[in-house]
């Protein structure tokens, strides 16, 4: 038995999330069964898609249930095993949820995967070659599928789909423009992601504006789009976007706290004959094994240099991820438990 | 040399489109040139995408040249010809605009065509065996892609390219709800064109009501939907839509007079994981043979009975136009020459 901080969905938010809505509960943890570890979480990974399940309404998950621990992606190190393919040490990723320990049954597939940090640090599993890496990958190169000379435009482009996002292009010969929040994160999307360039929001914050930057940042226009705000970014670019234009839709943040965003023009998408498609990356595990490949060689070789905003300990969670959802978290939104 | 009436653009609309925006011209056919024919136009066809190219600004074609014949599908007859492959008397359909007679360069690929009417009459090529009809195949069975017990929706379901679809779909092993102007409207499209339901828009005039008539209509909710109207309707259809469902968009009418219709809730294409294609039926010739092979099988079993809406007369060509852009039409609009 050892003492576990949790964090748990209170209730449920009504518009904006607020802190009240989590509640730090502590319990002992449970004796192992048989087949069981005990995993010690050092990271849990923070993401906006964890908005929309604290919403009762219709999203694209079951919701979060009340009274539980929230839902969340993982990464720590077995500390106790009643299952032989596990030992005590072992560095896996998993599904724990916002707490210090969680116990899997480890043999329910992908429940808990070892992970290799040889090359590639353990919280980069929740980021650059974990799911917002995938996120990334799937949306660059299933929906977009890009041809080198493409220009290719994403939102949120220090964060940890963004940055991916960015060396997956360039590799791939693209012409990579970010958005971002800021002359301190753009500077580092271009300076340090490499980015070709990188369009402050903050400085261009209606449809128009940024229309107008889109038009200097993408000479050819834009060719492939990737979606995870919504609002005037996206009828902006649906200014600037040329005929056969893809745009791959995952997360709409500025629509989370229960105000719709609409889109001014659709018929734009028409005019365009655009593709537009809405996916989860956990509908697609076929693409996993592949997209992590890319991912982890990135990351080894030093072409991707993920940054990470890290909130320490369980009681900080709460927090960091309302602040990431106003965007204030710079690069990977992690909480360190240990 | 034969006196020849046509109707030429004369100036662009602002806003909504008026008559004042066409003018009648009468000049002479000129002499033929080796490898000309001379068509005497039966039948134009009047369609909802002639407006957005009546505007000076981006479309999806370039734009309808001012003081010149507005372009447009007609069916003829050749009445004078100087190009071997074609003799006087030959049925034909070709792209010969808002005139009575057009000179036509035969040999150019697709400038003319000849078809035959033993057992489709000759309008219907400019209807289900034509353009809407591919329309409504190239968005049935490309974009949408239905398997048997899928449901599918599509607005002004009445039109040539409703009709067409509707009949695609039931082939398909489709539950196929149409959404039309009217009492008469709907009940021609259960009883006639042999559609499961239809909802009478004039009945459900905002999104709550039509979301609630397609509540009904579409028990098991709505996997693919084709788009030609847009506004209201459409943000109704978003919240019917099943998860991975499909929507092909075609012709967004209720946009066209300059006036952008907002999409109240895109999040939705998040949440549904849906795909969205824009697409114009000319840019994919390819499957042109595959669907008017099968679009003229439906016609000649009695499968499809398109309805048509004929205007007599190239002065009444504009007036006929106007009301297609207002619904006033009921089944394929035409103008008849002869």
């Amino acid at each position: 038995m050892t003492t576990n901080h949790q964090i748990h969905l209170d209730n449920r938010p009504t518009g904006e999330a607020v802190a009240s809505n989590f509640k730090l509960v502590v319990s002992d943890t449970p004796a192992l069964q048989d087949g069981q570890v005990l995993v010690r979480h050092h990271f849990m990974s923070l993401d906006p898609y964890m908005r929309g399940r604290m919403n009762e309404s219709k999203s694209y998950a079951v919701p979060q249930p009340l009274g539980a621990v929230m839902q969340g992606g993982t990464v720590g190190e077995i500390v106790e095993s009643r299952h032989a393919k596990y030992a005590v040490g072992d560095k896996v990723v998993g599904f724990g949820g916002w707490q210090e320990y969680s116990v899997v049954d480890a043999s329910v597939p992908g429940a808990v995967k070892k992970v290799d940090t040889t090359h590639v640090p353990l919280s980069a599993y929740l980021g650059a070659v974990g799911m917002p890496g995938v996120t990334a990958w799937y949306g660059l190169v299933k929906i977009i599928a890009p041809k080198a000379g493409d220009t290719v435009v994403i939102t949120a482009a220090s964060g940890a789909v963004g940055s991916a996002f960015g060396a997956l292009a360039k590799v791939r010969g693209c012409r990579v423009v970010g958005i971002a929040g800021g002359a301190d994160k753009c500077r580092y999307v271009t300076e340090e992601l490499g980015f070709d360039a990188c369009i402050d929001y903050k400085q261009h914050t209606d449809a128009r504006a940024m229309s107008q930057a889109l038009k200097e940042a993408c000479p050819q226009g834009i060719d492939g789009y990737f979606e995870n705000v919504g609002g005037y970014i996206f009828d902006a670019v649906l200014t600037r976007i040329n005929a056969f234009g893809r745009i791959a839709l995952c997360g709409m943040i500025a629509g989370y706290d229960g105000l719709p965003m609409p889109l001014a023009n659709p018929a734009a998408i028409l005019i365009n004959r655009l593709k537009i498609e809405g996916f989860i990356v956990s509908e697609h595990m076929e693409v996993w094994p592949e997209a992590l490949a890319e991912l982890g060689g990135l990351v080894a070789s030093g072409k991707l240099k993920p940054r990470e905003s890290v909130a320490q300990g369980i009681a900080a969670a709460p927090q960091a991820f309302l602040g990431l959802l106003k965007g204030k978290n710079f690069g990977k939104q992690l909480v360190k438990l240990i």
